[in-house]
Protein backbone atom coordinates (compact mmCIF):
# COMPACT_ATOMS: atom_id res chain seq x y z
CA UNK A 1 0.00 0.00 0.00
CA UNK A 2 1.18 3.69 -0.77
CA UNK A 3 1.72 6.25 1.95
CA UNK A 4 -2.19 7.72 0.92
CA UNK A 5 -3.96 4.54 1.25
CA UNK A 6 -1.74 3.48 4.42
CA UNK A 7 -2.96 6.82 6.61
CA UNK A 8 -6.65 6.97 5.59
CA UNK A 9 -6.46 2.78 6.46
CA UNK A 10 -4.75 3.84 9.89
CA UNK A 11 -7.82 6.35 10.08
CA UNK A 12 -10.62 4.02 9.34
CA UNK A 13 -8.96 1.82 12.42
CA UNK A 14 -8.45 4.38 14.87
CA UNK A 15 -11.87 5.60 14.15
CA UNK A 16 -13.08 2.08 14.20
CA UNK A 17 -11.82 1.73 17.91
CA UNK A 18 -13.23 5.05 19.37
CA UNK A 19 -16.43 4.59 17.86
CA UNK A 20 -16.55 1.54 19.32
CA UNK A 21 -16.07 2.59 22.87
CA UNK A 22 -16.82 6.07 22.60
CA UNK A 23 -19.85 6.18 20.11
CA UNK A 24 -19.97 8.52 16.73
CA UNK A 25 -21.02 11.45 18.16
CA UNK A 26 -18.84 11.46 21.19
CA UNK A 27 -15.30 10.66 18.71
CA UNK A 28 -13.58 14.30 17.70
CA UNK A 29 -12.20 13.67 14.53
CA UNK A 30 -8.92 15.45 15.80
CA UNK A 31 -8.79 12.55 17.94
CA UNK A 32 -8.83 10.47 14.85
CA UNK A 33 -6.31 12.35 13.35
CA UNK A 34 -3.94 12.18 16.59
CA UNK A 35 -4.39 8.55 17.76
CA UNK A 36 -3.38 7.39 13.99
CA UNK A 37 -0.85 9.20 13.40
CA UNK A 38 -2.26 11.42 10.57
CA UNK A 39 -1.89 15.34 10.06
CA UNK A 40 -4.51 17.62 10.84
CA UNK A 41 -5.00 18.95 7.62
CA UNK A 42 -5.28 14.69 6.11
CA UNK A 43 -8.81 14.48 7.42
CA UNK A 44 -10.26 16.69 4.87
CA UNK A 45 -7.83 15.25 2.05
CA UNK A 46 -8.56 11.77 2.66
CA UNK A 47 -12.37 11.94 3.77
CA UNK A 48 -14.06 15.29 2.22
CA UNK A 49 -16.87 14.29 2.99
CA UNK A 50 -15.81 14.65 6.65
CA UNK A 51 -16.55 12.46 9.81
CA UNK A 52 -19.92 11.57 8.04
CA UNK A 53 -17.61 9.88 5.01
CA UNK A 54 -15.09 8.27 7.30
CA UNK A 55 -18.60 6.81 9.51
CA UNK A 56 -19.24 5.04 6.43
CA UNK A 57 -16.01 4.02 5.84
CA UNK A 58 -15.75 2.58 9.38
CA UNK A 59 -19.10 0.41 8.91
CA UNK A 60 -17.33 -1.12 5.34
CA UNK A 61 -14.72 -2.02 7.43
CA UNK A 62 -17.00 -3.72 10.34
CA UNK A 63 -19.04 -5.11 7.52
CA UNK A 64 -16.13 -7.16 6.42
CA UNK A 65 -14.84 -7.84 9.74
CA UNK A 66 -18.43 -9.72 10.27
CA UNK A 67 -18.14 -11.16 7.30
CA UNK A 68 -14.80 -12.79 7.88
CA UNK A 69 -15.83 -13.71 12.12
CA UNK A 70 -19.02 -15.73 10.84
CA UNK A 71 -16.84 -17.72 8.30
CA UNK A 72 -14.37 -18.24 10.86
CA UNK A 73 -16.42 -19.61 13.25
CA UNK A 74 -18.71 -21.65 10.65
CA UNK A 75 -15.24 -23.10 9.81
CA UNK A 76 -14.21 -23.82 13.00
CA UNK A 77 -17.44 -25.41 13.69
CA UNK A 78 -16.90 -27.71 10.75
CA UNK A 79 -20.61 -28.60 9.98
CA UNK A 80 -22.26 -27.47 13.35
CA UNK A 81 -24.47 -24.35 13.00
CA UNK A 82 -24.60 -24.16 16.38
CA UNK A 83 -20.67 -23.03 16.43
CA UNK A 84 -21.07 -20.23 14.25
CA UNK A 85 -23.55 -18.24 17.08
CA UNK A 86 -21.15 -19.64 19.57
CA UNK A 87 -17.88 -18.73 17.75
CA UNK A 88 -19.10 -15.47 17.31
CA UNK A 89 -20.06 -15.19 20.55
CA UNK A 90 -16.71 -16.24 21.63
CA UNK A 91 -14.94 -13.55 19.48
CA UNK A 92 -17.11 -10.88 20.85
CA UNK A 93 -16.12 -12.11 24.01
CA UNK A 94 -13.11 -12.04 24.16
CA UNK A 95 -12.35 -7.94 22.80
CA UNK A 96 -14.87 -7.14 25.26
CA UNK A 97 -13.18 -9.04 27.91
CA UNK A 98 -9.37 -7.52 26.62
CA UNK A 99 -10.44 -4.32 26.49
CA UNK A 100 -12.22 -3.59 30.43
CA UNK A 101 -15.72 -4.55 28.61
CA UNK A 102 -15.46 -0.95 26.94
CA UNK A 103 -15.62 -2.24 23.32
CA UNK A 104 -18.48 -3.94 22.57
CA UNK A 105 -20.77 -4.55 19.24
CA UNK A 106 -19.22 -2.33 16.70
CA UNK A 107 -22.00 -1.24 15.19
CA UNK A 108 -24.76 -0.66 18.37
CA UNK A 109 -22.96 2.87 19.47
CA UNK A 110 -22.92 4.05 15.74
CA UNK A 111 -26.45 2.86 14.76
CA UNK A 112 -28.10 4.25 17.84
CA UNK A 113 -26.71 7.72 16.95
CA UNK A 114 -27.08 7.89 13.59
CA UNK A 115 -30.91 8.07 14.07
CA UNK A 116 -31.50 10.69 13.72
CA UNK A 117 -28.24 12.44 13.36
CA UNK A 118 -27.03 10.99 9.92
CA UNK A 119 -29.46 8.85 6.92
CA UNK A 120 -26.50 8.00 4.80
CA UNK A 121 -25.07 6.52 8.41
CA UNK A 122 -27.95 4.86 9.33
CA UNK A 123 -28.41 3.03 5.75
CA UNK A 124 -24.64 2.54 6.21
CA UNK A 125 -25.46 0.69 9.53
CA UNK A 126 -28.55 -0.90 8.19
CA UNK A 127 -26.46 -2.41 5.37
CA UNK A 128 -24.18 -3.92 8.31
CA UNK A 129 -26.99 -5.76 9.95
CA UNK A 130 -28.17 -7.08 6.64
CA UNK A 131 -24.96 -8.60 5.19
CA UNK A 132 -24.13 -9.82 8.72
CA UNK A 133 -27.57 -11.33 9.32
CA UNK A 134 -27.48 -13.25 5.46
CA UNK A 135 -23.83 -14.66 6.22
CA UNK A 136 -25.32 -16.35 8.99
CA UNK A 137 -28.06 -17.43 7.09
CA UNK A 138 -26.25 -18.79 4.57
CA UNK A 139 -24.31 -21.13 7.08
CA UNK A 140 -27.70 -22.31 8.40
CA UNK A 141 -28.74 -23.13 5.12
CA UNK A 142 -25.35 -25.10 4.13
CA UNK A 143 -26.41 -27.25 7.61
CA UNK A 144 -29.77 -28.06 6.24
CA UNK A 145 -32.39 -25.44 7.09
CA UNK A 146 -34.67 -24.25 4.50
CA UNK A 147 -34.09 -20.51 3.50
CA UNK A 148 -37.03 -19.08 5.33
CA UNK A 149 -36.07 -20.87 8.63
CA UNK A 150 -32.45 -20.01 7.79
CA UNK A 151 -32.78 -16.28 7.69
CA UNK A 152 -35.40 -15.90 11.20
CA UNK A 153 -32.40 -18.28 13.53
CA UNK A 154 -29.69 -15.53 11.58
CA UNK A 155 -32.05 -12.87 12.89
CA UNK A 156 -32.99 -14.47 16.23
CA UNK A 157 -28.72 -14.73 16.54
CA UNK A 158 -28.03 -11.51 15.32
CA UNK A 159 -30.59 -9.67 18.00
CA UNK A 160 -29.68 -12.19 20.71
CA UNK A 161 -26.02 -11.78 20.23
CA UNK A 162 -26.79 -7.81 20.23
CA UNK A 163 -28.52 -7.53 23.22
CA UNK A 164 -25.97 -10.25 24.81
CA UNK A 165 -23.12 -7.74 24.28
CA UNK A 166 -25.14 -4.54 25.46
CA UNK A 167 -26.19 -6.46 28.38
CA UNK A 168 -22.17 -7.60 28.82
CA UNK A 169 -20.78 -4.47 28.75
CA UNK A 170 -23.19 -3.31 31.05
CA UNK A 171 -23.06 -5.75 33.83
CA UNK A 172 -19.13 -6.25 33.42
CA UNK A 173 -19.58 -9.80 32.93
CA UNK A 174 -19.73 -12.46 30.08
CA UNK A 175 -22.16 -14.40 32.00
CA UNK A 176 -25.47 -12.78 29.43
CA UNK A 177 -23.40 -12.92 25.89
CA UNK A 178 -22.81 -16.35 26.97
CA UNK A 179 -25.76 -17.28 27.79
CA UNK A 180 -27.87 -16.41 24.76
CA UNK A 181 -25.26 -17.96 22.41
CA UNK A 182 -25.97 -20.97 24.05
CA UNK A 183 -29.56 -20.94 24.02
CA UNK A 184 -29.99 -19.87 20.61
CA UNK A 185 -27.43 -22.68 19.32
CA UNK A 186 -29.12 -25.20 20.77
CA UNK A 187 -32.08 -23.85 19.37
CA UNK A 188 -30.68 -23.97 15.12
CA UNK A 189 -29.10 -27.59 15.91
CA UNK A 190 -32.26 -28.57 17.13
CA UNK A 191 -34.08 -26.98 14.10
CA UNK A 192 -31.62 -28.58 11.97
CA UNK A 193 -32.41 -32.38 13.31
CA UNK A 194 -35.88 -31.87 13.00
CA UNK A 195 -35.48 -30.94 9.61
CA UNK A 196 -33.19 -34.38 8.61
CA UNK A 197 -35.69 -36.17 10.67
CA UNK B 1 -46.88 17.15 44.18
CA UNK B 2 -45.68 20.74 45.21
CA UNK B 3 -43.75 22.75 42.66
CA UNK B 4 -40.56 21.54 43.59
CA UNK B 5 -41.71 17.96 43.01
CA UNK B 6 -43.03 19.08 39.98
CA UNK B 7 -39.94 20.52 38.34
CA UNK B 8 -37.92 17.73 39.26
CA UNK B 9 -40.30 15.43 38.45
CA UNK B 10 -40.59 17.46 34.44
CA UNK B 11 -36.73 17.42 34.57
CA UNK B 12 -36.59 13.94 34.87
CA UNK B 13 -38.93 12.85 32.29
CA UNK B 14 -37.84 15.18 30.17
CA UNK B 15 -34.33 13.57 30.35
CA UNK B 16 -35.49 10.39 29.79
CA UNK B 17 -37.08 11.40 26.33
CA UNK B 18 -33.90 13.41 25.04
CA UNK B 19 -31.31 10.29 26.43
CA UNK B 20 -33.67 7.72 24.55
CA UNK B 21 -33.48 9.99 21.45
CA UNK B 22 -29.53 11.32 21.53
CA UNK B 23 -28.09 9.43 24.36
CA UNK B 24 -26.61 10.43 27.77
CA UNK B 25 -23.06 12.21 26.57
CA UNK B 26 -25.06 14.35 23.75
CA UNK B 27 -27.94 15.82 25.86
CA UNK B 28 -27.49 19.07 27.20
CA UNK B 29 -28.01 20.08 30.46
CA UNK B 30 -29.60 23.19 29.26
CA UNK B 31 -31.71 21.45 26.97
CA UNK B 32 -33.31 19.30 29.98
CA UNK B 33 -33.83 22.85 31.85
CA UNK B 34 -35.17 24.85 28.83
CA UNK B 35 -37.56 22.06 27.73
CA UNK B 36 -38.72 21.07 30.99
CA UNK B 37 -39.50 24.98 31.22
CA UNK B 38 -37.63 24.81 34.62
CA UNK B 39 -34.77 27.94 35.24
CA UNK B 40 -31.49 27.55 34.73
CA UNK B 41 -30.38 27.77 38.26
CA UNK B 42 -33.17 24.63 38.78
CA UNK B 43 -30.73 21.80 38.02
CA UNK B 44 -27.93 21.92 40.42
CA UNK B 45 -30.86 22.90 43.46
CA UNK B 46 -32.96 19.27 42.26
CA UNK B 47 -29.56 17.50 41.20
CA UNK B 48 -26.55 18.88 43.14
CA UNK B 49 -24.76 15.73 41.54
CA UNK B 50 -25.40 17.28 38.36
CA UNK B 51 -25.96 15.27 34.86
CA UNK B 52 -24.47 12.21 36.45
CA UNK B 53 -27.26 12.20 39.44
CA UNK B 54 -30.10 12.91 36.91
CA UNK B 55 -29.03 10.06 34.69
CA UNK B 56 -29.27 7.90 37.64
CA UNK B 57 -32.67 9.17 38.34
CA UNK B 58 -34.32 8.62 34.84
CA UNK B 59 -33.10 5.31 34.96
CA UNK B 60 -34.95 4.86 38.22
CA UNK B 61 -37.61 6.14 35.97
CA UNK B 62 -36.88 3.52 33.26
CA UNK B 63 -36.66 1.02 35.66
CA UNK B 64 -41.06 1.85 37.10
CA UNK B 65 -41.78 1.83 33.26
CA UNK B 66 -40.49 -0.99 32.03
CA UNK B 67 -41.95 -3.20 35.07
CA UNK B 68 -44.82 -1.96 34.72
CA UNK B 69 -44.84 -2.54 30.66
CA UNK B 70 -44.02 -5.99 31.68
CA UNK B 71 -46.82 -6.79 34.19
CA UNK B 72 -49.34 -4.93 31.88
CA UNK B 73 -48.51 -7.59 28.96
CA UNK B 74 -48.56 -10.56 31.20
CA UNK B 75 -52.31 -8.72 32.59
CA UNK B 76 -53.52 -8.73 29.09
CA UNK B 77 -51.48 -12.32 28.14
CA UNK B 78 -53.86 -13.49 30.49
CA UNK B 79 -51.87 -16.51 31.85
CA UNK B 80 -50.62 -16.97 27.88
CA UNK B 81 -46.53 -16.56 29.05
CA UNK B 82 -45.94 -15.64 25.35
CA UNK B 83 -48.19 -12.55 25.35
CA UNK B 84 -46.03 -11.29 27.79
CA UNK B 85 -43.15 -10.80 25.19
CA UNK B 86 -45.17 -10.01 22.59
CA UNK B 87 -47.16 -7.12 24.45
CA UNK B 88 -43.77 -5.52 25.57
CA UNK B 89 -42.92 -5.92 21.95
CA UNK B 90 -46.07 -3.78 20.36
CA UNK B 91 -45.06 -1.51 23.75
CA UNK B 92 -41.71 -1.04 22.05
CA UNK B 93 -42.87 -0.77 18.77
CA UNK B 94 -45.41 2.21 19.06
CA UNK B 95 -43.41 4.22 20.66
CA UNK B 96 -40.87 3.71 18.13
CA UNK B 97 -43.02 3.88 15.05
CA UNK B 98 -44.68 7.18 16.85
CA UNK B 99 -41.70 8.96 17.14
CA UNK B 100 -40.18 8.40 13.39
CA UNK B 101 -37.92 5.56 14.80
CA UNK B 102 -36.04 7.86 17.44
CA UNK B 103 -36.62 7.00 20.32
CA UNK B 104 -35.94 3.25 21.21
CA UNK B 105 -35.17 1.25 24.29
CA UNK B 106 -34.63 4.01 26.86
CA UNK B 107 -31.56 2.08 28.38
CA UNK B 108 -29.06 1.23 25.62
CA UNK B 109 -27.98 4.68 23.99
CA UNK B 110 -27.18 5.51 28.11
CA UNK B 111 -26.07 2.09 28.64
CA UNK B 112 -23.78 2.21 26.01
CA UNK B 113 -22.09 5.61 26.99
CA UNK B 114 -22.24 4.63 30.75
CA UNK B 115 -18.99 2.11 29.84
CA UNK B 116 -16.28 3.69 30.34
CA UNK B 117 -18.41 7.33 30.80
CA UNK B 118 -19.84 6.77 34.44
CA UNK B 119 -19.49 3.91 36.92
CA UNK B 120 -22.82 5.08 39.02
CA UNK B 121 -24.88 5.54 35.90
CA UNK B 122 -23.57 2.31 34.39
CA UNK B 123 -24.62 0.55 37.98
CA UNK B 124 -28.13 2.16 37.39
CA UNK B 125 -28.10 0.65 33.68
CA UNK B 126 -27.13 -2.36 35.07
CA UNK B 127 -29.88 -2.87 37.77
CA UNK B 128 -32.34 -1.49 35.34
CA UNK B 129 -31.61 -4.85 32.40
CA UNK B 130 -31.56 -6.92 35.78
CA UNK B 131 -35.03 -5.68 37.17
CA UNK B 132 -36.37 -5.87 33.59
CA UNK B 133 -35.44 -9.67 33.65
CA UNK B 134 -36.61 -10.96 36.68
CA UNK B 135 -39.93 -9.28 36.27
CA UNK B 136 -40.23 -11.47 33.08
CA UNK B 137 -38.97 -14.27 34.60
CA UNK B 138 -41.91 -13.72 37.51
CA UNK B 139 -44.68 -14.22 34.98
CA UNK B 140 -42.69 -17.00 33.00
CA UNK B 141 -42.60 -18.77 36.18
CA UNK B 142 -46.36 -18.43 37.14
CA UNK B 143 -47.31 -20.00 33.65
CA UNK B 144 -45.13 -23.21 35.55
CA UNK B 145 -41.58 -23.08 33.89
CA UNK B 146 -39.24 -23.69 36.66
CA UNK B 147 -37.08 -20.64 38.34
CA UNK B 148 -34.31 -21.80 36.18
CA UNK B 149 -35.48 -22.36 33.05
CA UNK B 150 -37.91 -18.83 33.77
CA UNK B 151 -34.67 -16.53 33.83
CA UNK B 152 -33.15 -18.18 30.98
CA UNK B 153 -36.05 -17.61 28.64
CA UNK B 154 -36.38 -14.19 30.28
CA UNK B 155 -32.86 -13.07 29.53
CA UNK B 156 -33.14 -14.43 26.36
CA UNK B 157 -36.33 -12.42 25.74
CA UNK B 158 -34.97 -8.87 27.21
CA UNK B 159 -31.44 -9.46 24.86
CA UNK B 160 -33.66 -10.28 21.46
CA UNK B 161 -35.80 -7.41 22.19
CA UNK B 162 -32.99 -5.42 22.55
CA UNK B 163 -31.18 -6.21 19.24
CA UNK B 164 -34.65 -6.14 17.66
CA UNK B 165 -35.37 -2.49 18.81
CA UNK B 166 -31.79 -1.50 17.73
CA UNK B 167 -32.55 -3.54 14.48
CA UNK B 168 -35.62 -2.17 14.06
CA UNK B 169 -34.82 1.80 14.43
CA UNK B 170 -31.54 1.29 12.07
CA UNK B 171 -33.60 -0.34 9.47
CA UNK B 172 -36.76 1.74 9.93
CA UNK B 173 -38.95 -1.46 10.39
CA UNK B 174 -40.78 -3.14 12.55
CA UNK B 175 -40.53 -5.94 11.27
CA UNK B 176 -37.32 -7.41 13.27
CA UNK B 177 -38.27 -6.56 16.70
CA UNK B 178 -41.95 -8.47 15.81
CA UNK B 179 -40.25 -10.83 14.29
CA UNK B 180 -37.58 -11.82 17.29
CA UNK B 181 -40.67 -11.46 19.38
CA UNK B 182 -42.74 -13.66 17.73
CA UNK B 183 -40.11 -16.10 17.70
CA UNK B 184 -39.30 -16.16 21.56
CA UNK B 185 -42.92 -16.48 22.59
CA UNK B 186 -43.21 -19.38 20.79
CA UNK B 187 -40.42 -20.94 22.75
CA UNK B 188 -41.67 -20.16 25.71
CA UNK B 189 -44.99 -21.33 24.85
CA UNK B 190 -43.32 -24.41 23.65
CA UNK B 191 -41.45 -24.44 26.90
CA UNK B 192 -44.25 -24.13 28.98
CA UNK B 193 -46.30 -26.85 27.40
CA UNK B 194 -43.24 -29.49 27.70
CA UNK B 195 -43.42 -28.73 31.77
CA UNK B 196 -46.77 -29.69 31.58
CA UNK B 197 -46.85 -32.42 29.74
Amino acid sequence: MGKKTDTRQRMIEQADTLFRRHGYLNTALLQVVEESGASRGSIYFHFPGGKEELGVEVMGRVHQTLVDTVDEAAKAGDGDPGEVVLGMAREFGETLRDTGYQSGCPIVPVAIEAVPASEPLRKACADVFGAWERQVALHFESAGLGAEEAHRYARLAVCALEGGLVLARTQQSLEPLDQVALDVAEQVRKAVLAQAA
